[in-house]
């Protein structure tokens, strides 16, 4: 990237070195961060983000820290390089799927080819018909054509049902029509869809002989490929800026009674036959809840990641950063009593330790959560459906939970950081707004864990009718749900911080607490009749509690089962520590559950939030070491204050440098109709 | 602004418009908005508003809804063109400082002589004498010369008093040598310096004779005034790109032991002698104090008028989107049950009620802020420094907790909104973008509430240690916390929900809470011998329960001593229906704090959570009413959702229309290094 300003050599830092204070508090630690990282993702994950990074990070079209300069247009080319480059290197080096994934997050600029591989081809893969296949599923593979997914409207996201556009059948002239008959129908949204899709499957609801049968996919063409102009009967367009991905072409379309052959609607599952003009009907939709627990598990792990991600920024800068005396701080290099490093404030911990925390409760939480998932699509594929109610209800709930919390952290991290946090070089400020619609897709975390709670106020209904009702398969849900009514009104004994130590107290906490306001819930519902609506709120408690009581478990499994982790002491120590912050930090954010619940009085929760502060100091010399045991790239980071070498100033200088408004001269007389000092003035101000 | 994309005229929105959804929801009112409007702001704001709107609205230099489709450098464009235009209007029409300052909140775009206006003037006024008035402020006054606010540098913020820049005194050459000594020292995040800036008030380390006086401000040249070029030995730069306020040019600046006269020390209240060289001191800091307080009250004053846009934007959007079927749910015009609007949902009423029921009390508490700090200031002036420390303590808490809760709010309400909620045209991303740095600026959030705290425990102390003890002023503070001293195993006795309707509950509950959370916390420094830094998270949250308190006494002393509220009954209902959910919504975020202080038990705090439910249903029908009564205008919104007209569905797509890159046509073909068609082609992809 050019740079347009000089910055003297000479100027240093004041003071240590960040990468020496980096050195030193990498020096406390009490365990390896190597061994973290392996335990974590496992050898083979570590290599292949080796291998990739070697490929990806020398790229030119893969130099991201040039996108804050850009403008709308210019991101879109930026992002139409890197997806081409992309595609190139996948095809030379022979990627796996695996290795695309990895090696997309790694980039972490989504571009006008996301969606087809990722939605598209998968689509195609699930769903068509051999001869389909022959005709769709090849060419996209070899990009012959690019697709997109197109079912959100402009009126309707989350009621799929309710989708407006139509897909009419004519016997006739054995073809569909699709017809967008309101605004509210065109399509939005559709990422792929704004410049580069040729194709898009479309969902849109199916007429045949006068009778609705549902939204049904269809392949649509949508743009020549060779011209790029929109084919008759189609209005296309990208939607406009976004408050993030705006390297995304995120796209409309508005059909006008576009004709498409029989072979153009999905077949795998459900068909019109073209000679009768019957509908033959799908098979159960188990499988394809199965995906949406895939996906959401997917969603869980890359919160882990975000989250990772922007704490490990937090930690590094606020431990290079310093900002009024403290008697405890290390002298600087000039041998007089230098500034404390900002992470030694117990109110900054509070705010960025239970961030890494959380990230580790959603590691542990998204592995189980594959475990279930790849159980689960075991049994349905031999006819049991034993485990599907479960791991549906817990994917989204844990999807809810784990996206809010990244949201809301990410921020919180930034904060942390100060003023710098609002340079765009600190690589949080993007990344947050990128996160965002993780909260609104694949089921608006608002609304979505209803079906959480739908399926809690079924066992708690039953268990309570007969707490020794038995299920086709036992689960930790039923487990709490059946102990919680065994003794409603339980209470703990504890009395010392040291009953805090094992993990099986705040499992049986959690497991008590999420039991209490589920019982609650379905009181007001069962016994004072309150409609749904009226209690969507406590609705939403009730799936909060359960997730929350689901990463405890997670992790304290972890704790006592994994036998890598019981062979390495001192990270057991750490995961330890780590999760009791986890727990006690958690325990206290909800505290008026515990209290209200009467499982815990005011002292012990009082005795639990101490515990947390003095977890805090505890935490403190392991910090760095903990951020570094993620094993996160410099390259994925892309961040000048949580850089691994701890080169903040040079590195938040150079952001400037690389600015090209420096490039430029602004004429500041103000009735002059000149603006850019030498560009040509405008004709009125 | 050019359309690139033709929508048939014929498609229209589904349903029941919007328009006529927001007409059925204003006449379900039990209240005037209008009146409310007047009583909030008073007729001559509201006329200012007015007047201002229709010089401002029709001006293609404030058209801001182009921005998100520009790039850094052109957004500078857009901006120095405002701000010319800005200043030529200013002028035209002889706005004054009230003016001005209502005119750029309208526009919302801050521009490059934003802090000009806004700190070069007003330091200029305060702190020169009467040559340097001649010097500066007059060609400043005319635009003749351009100033920023230099203090900020890369290595510190909040503590001022370690700011590294030097400004030596040479007696011999009797002149100011300004110097940064490290890379650490280079001013930065200064606006206006980036781009625009002739002159710079730099906040320096004096010396004089080997002596360090502190920081202090002198007035230093940095560009050429024609040439634009950095006069020599100051190296400037824009910073580059932020999380938000990317029209503004932030800058950085280094100086290389930069001359500068003796005059140019700013010196009305502190000086250098020229012929001795000795230092003449300042006077005393609280007239600067009572400044900054001064700036807090804008700040909560602001903060809510900024939730209450996004508060109104949620809620006129939620009032026409639908989604999902609802018995209940008006039948649209196809005679047919529609689905319900969003709003409709107890948890979207949960969100976003409690947002606008903040801004009101924002608005509340900036009024009292704003009487206060006039009383003080009088009281000063006349040697009386009664009133400086509680002014001084609470306009800290109140400014961490509203500018905490704004962002954070701002959030929810973009959350609510759904999908769209993520397109620049929802108007709630930038201008939360925008609003984040006041979470860190003029005193760190997280920070700042230490300075109330200290406060709050001298008081507590002096009661503790005597209960009658008399204290030179009284005020709420020493009030509640000799009620709380007076009686700290106090216990309210409600027992039913029409118990809630009286504000002296919630009153005497905040008190309570507020006096129990910082005894706690005196007690765990005094008696437990605790350190600071230890107790950081509980100091922040002393300041926290005392600004909340604050907040609902303003509120509950408006609805009791506001004649103008007490004879318009039906708008001192909605009032205290909306006082009523912000405080038992308020108390249920923090029920912990409630029971753990013994004021409440788990029944009353349950009772609680049930009336906040009870409310949101309450206020249902007022709510589009409501957030009409904050009178903001269209243009202020900005947005597609939040349009006073409800045409949501045609300006959503309004903004693709507009959107530049469906101009263009992008080259797809993997191979190909053309991006764009018709431009030439990459020379490596």
């Amino acid at each position: 990237m050019p740079t347009h300003v000089q910055i003297p050599a000479h100027l240093k830092p004041k003071g240590t070195s960040g990468q020496r204070l980096l050195e030193i508090e990498r020096s406390k630690a009490s365990f390896s961060s190597e061994a973290m990282a392996e335990w974590l993702h496992g050898r083979e994950y570590l290599d292949r983000q080796r291998r990739l990074l070697a490929i990806i990070e020398p790229e030119e079209a893969f130099n991201k820290s040039s996108i804050p300069y850009l403008s709308h247009l210019e991101r879109r080319k930026f992002a139409l390089r890197k997806e081409k480059r992309f595609t190139q290197l996948a095809r030379e080096h022979g990627w796996t799927t695996e290795d695309m994934q990895m090696a997309e997050n790694l980039i972490g600029v989504p571009g006008q080819f996301k969606l087809h591989r990722e939605m598209f081809l998968e689509t195609l893969r699930s769903q068509t018909t051999d001869e389909q296949k022959k005709l769709f599923l090849e060419p996209a593979q070899n990009y012959e054509i690019i697709g997109c997914y197109a079912q959100t409207e402009y009126g309707h996201g989350s009621n799929v049902r309710e989708l407006e556009t139509t897909a009419t059948w004519d016997p006739q002239s054995r073809e569909f029509v699709i017809h967008s008959p309101t605004l509210t129908s065109a399509k939005c949204w559709i990422g792929g869809l704004g410049t580069a899709a040729d194709h898009a499957i479309v969902m849109a609801q199916l007429f045949s002989d006068g009778k609705n049968l549902g939204p049904h996919p269809f392949i649509v063409p949508i743009r020549d490929r060779k011209t790029r102009e929109p084919l008759p009967g189609r209005i296309v367009m990208d939607i406009g800026p976004k408050v993030g991905l705006n390297t995304v072409d995120n796209g409309s379309v508005i059909f006008d009674s576009v004709r498409i052959p029989h072979v153009n609607m999905m077949a795998r599952f459900s068909r019109i036959n073209a000679d009768t003009g019957l509908y033959e009907k799908p098979k159960s939709a188990a499988l394809a809840y199965g995906t949406m627990t895939y996906i959401r598990a997917g969603i869980v792990r890359q919160a882990g990641n975000v989250l990772a991600s922007a704490a490990t920024i937090a930690v590094r800068y606020c431990s290079i950063r310093r900002q009024f005396v403290d008697r405890d701080a290390p002298a600087s290099d000039e041998q007089k009593p230098a500034e404390t490093q900002v992470i030694n404030y117990s109110s900054v911990q509070h705010r960025i330790f239970p961030a890494f925390c959380q990230a580790l409760a959603f590691h542990f939480t998204a592995r189980d959560m594959t475990r279930l998932y790849q159980a689960n699509q075991g049994a349905i594929g031999s006819g049991d459906m034993s485990l599907f109610a479960e791991t549906h209800a817990s994917s989204c709930a844990l999807k809810a939970l784990c996206t809010i919390t990244t949201a809301d952290q990410l921020e919180m991290c930034r904060r942390a950081c100060g003023g710098h946090g609002f340079s765009s070089a600190a690589g949080i400020g993007a990344a947050w707004a990128d996160y965002l619609p993780q909260v609104t897709w694949e089921g608006d975390s608002y609304m979505l864990p209803q079906q959480t709670t739908r399926y809690l106020f079924k066992i708690f209904r039953k268990l309570w009718a007969d707490p020794a009702a038995t299920f086709d398969h036992n689960n930790a849900t039923i487990d709490y749900l059946r102990k919680y009514i065994e003794d409603t009104s339980a209470s703990s004994k504890i009395r010392f911080s040291g009953d805090l130590h094992d993990p099986a107290f705040f499992v049986a906490a959690f497991g008590h607490r999420a039991g209490w306001t589920i019982g609650t819930a379905v009181r007001k519902r069962d016994i004072e009749r309150k409609t749904w609506n009226h209690l969507l709120v406590e609705i939403l408690r009730c799936a909060k509690a359960h997730a929350e009581f689901l990463t405890i478990l997670n992790w304290a499994k972890a704790l006592q089962e994994d036998e890598q982790l019981q062979s390495n002491k001192a990270l057991l120590a750490i995961m330890s520590t780590c999760f009791e912050l986890y727990a006690t930090w958690l325990l206290d954010a909800n505290a008026a559950d515990f209290m209200q619940s009467g499982y815990l009085d005011t002292r012990q929760c009082e005795l639990i939030r101490d515990r947390s502060y003095e977890l805090l100091g505890e935490i403190r010399p392991q910090a760095v070491a903990i951020v570094d045991g993620f094993g996160l790239s410099d390259y994925y980071l892309n961040s000048a204050l949580g850089r691994s070498d701890g080169h903040v100033y040079e590195n938040l200088i150079l952001h400037g440098v690389r600015e090209p408004v420096n490039a430029v001269k602004y004429n500041t007389i103000v009735d002059d109709p000149e603006i850019v000092m030498g560009e040509p003035p405008l004709a009125k101000l």
